[in-house]
């Protein structure tokens, strides 16, 4: 008998998120705020000035060309479903993302960060939409005020049980920050290891009803002895790369549930070696924007090069991401779950129908 | 711009029940009382000694051996879902039954049929678990009394509304029966076409909410000349071949809706002929099973045996019939729609999200 019961509904979404072997290769095409800004430089304009249609448009070709190689795609309700829902195969399945873009600073400690919903969205209009797992995005620092952490905990609690009621797949990404200084130094390299564990072992409590964590690499690279000839490196180093290692299996020993690693915009070539590492110390996959597609972005408005971009360094991006990918932990092969054998339907009964 | 809008849910839905060129390709293992009474021949018993553990069992091997064949499987929530829904692959889509096998008598005619729902079970209920689309079956004879045929009309406006609602789609199998004497008859056989047209013409009204139609062959090959021959024949004719093309066309004609065969279950000869001459006429693939998998029941409770003849002659009956499908009109290329590139978001604009 199946030991590790998971309900039907996000059974099945987490099967659809993934490949048919259980490892997550996953696109993310949800950024707005970053998105906006990329294409201001590109368009030589302010942020504010960059309109909803040149969003949308960037993201329905990136979406169109992308795609067919991702197990799921996340996009946003507002610039991304609306013109590329028609993009995604039918294989591949749909994430959607909850919270507003960026964050608010009021009610919290000075920078502190405070995320919130998109307005007049809901679980229920992403489920009716045929979201197949709904994807939440908190920055978190254990290190704020208490007020802060709350406001952050309550938010994701409330998504998580908004999912369960609905029976769809939540996707946690935890995000860390600075609280003082900035997250691009090697002191925010030191303190990542530790601010990352801290929020995996808050979000892995079942209270939070999370079911897959989006978590960032649980170090910088760029600040890696070993890497120091590669063109990521930052010219400082934090750690030596078998100290890396010990923080990947560590943040797997924190994770209660099966997780996936971000790119947080880093560069391809420094992409792929997270995913290696990460893979290698028990993650299931990656759900990755950025590193495999952000250098279309400043070709636009020239729309023809933008489409080639995407046809040829952007797609040999997500294929190498998903070679990397190839050694991951299969979800069901989480110690949560113990093998495909062990995951049995909740309720599994001749009444399940009347039950559920 | 497109001019054939279709809401979120119901695109996705229907794109994911397709294969990636428009084709329907569907197998139905959602039988109950047929199912019950084939299990009660195969072991030698009455039909009310068939147990939960049998039909379950046996629809679990068919679902595991036959799905990825299928671009979706239709199952039930009762004997089906809770014991196959992890042996149906991520890119094969889910449809639910939401009728109760057969039909009642109560409240209608001599010889009615009123079909209704099954007890705590919703179309809710049915999202929530994963479904990509809603299925009901009715029987319907237009020449049924006033109450019988309103019962059944309101029947299906009361589903349709539930999947409007959940914005899922909504496929209707609609399934004649004589008002006198047997549908085994070449008496029936003659009146088949008139039945079905009518009944197509009924439910294509937008009142009902219909996306796709799961329709009977409009006539009986076993009573066509040109297949004396065959085995199938059964010793009379109603009509000549050159007539039951005609039906086809008129049957596409009267559908405003794509429409994909059923195979209510006759031989996998058959079968292949009724695939060959619809999809001529405008179907969009098939939704079938026993065609394709009864031979495999009589062989139960050798499972052994079960599974040898699925995954020998059944795969080979599987593959014969999405070979037949493979001129079916892709659903987008139906006129109701009138190619993908008409084909539209309904609400498609930046207030997307907050409107729907």
């Amino acid at each position: 008998m199946a030991s590790n019961e998971i309900s039907g509904g996000k059974l099945r979404g987490i099967t659809k998120l993934a490949d048919s072997n259980g490892r997550f290769k996953m696109m993310a095409i949800d950024q707005r705020g970053s998105m906006k800004h990329a294409l201001a430089e590109a368009l030589s304009k302010t942020d504010d000035t960059v309109t909803y249609e040149e969003i949308a448009e960037v993201k329905t070709s990136i979406t169109r060309v992308l795609a067919p190689y991702a197990t799921a795609v996340l996009t946003d309700p507002i610039y991304g479903y609306p013109y590329s829902i028609m993009e995604i195969p039918r294989d591949v399945s749909l994430l959607l993302a909850f919270e507003e873009s960026g964050y608010v600073t009021e009610g919290v400690g000075e920078n502190e960060r405070a995320s919130k919903p998109i307005e007049n969205w809901s679980v229920e209009k992403a489920q009716r939409a045929g979201a197949d797992a709904i994807k939440l995005l908190i920055y978190y620092n254990p290190d704020a005020s208490e007020p802060a952490c709350k406001h952050q905990q309550d938010f994701v609690r409330y998504v998580g049980e908004a999912c369960e009621k609905h029976d769809l797949p939540f996707l946690l990404e935890i995000v860390s920050y600075a609280l003082e200084g900035t997250t691009k130094s090697v002191d925010f390299a030191k303190q990542k290891p530790d601010l990352t564990f801290r929020g995996v072992a808050e979000f892995s409590k079942p209270k939070y009803r999370v079911d897959i964590l989006k978590l960032e690499f649980p170090a910088d690279l760029k600040y890696t002895d070993e890497y120091r000839t590669r063109s990521f490196y930052a010219g400082e180093s934090a750690y030596e790369l078998s100290e890396v290692r010990d923080f990947c299996k560590q943040l797997d020993a924190t994770s209660a549930l099966p997780w996936v690693i971000l790119s947080a915009g880093v560069d391809i070539e420094e992409f792929i070696e997270d995913v290696k590492l990460a893979t290698e110390a028990g993650a299931s996959g990656f759900l990755c924007g950025r590193a495999i597609w952000k250098d279309a972005v400043p070709l636009y408005p020239d729309t023809d090069e933008v489409v080639k971009f995407l046809e040829s360094e952007a797609t040999e991006n997500f294929k190498n991401a998903n070679i990397a990918a190839e050694n991951a932990l299969p979800w069901f092969e989480h110690r949560k779950f113990g093998g495909k054998e062990n995951v049995g339907l909740a309720k599994q009964s001749p009444t399940w129908y009347r039950d559920y």
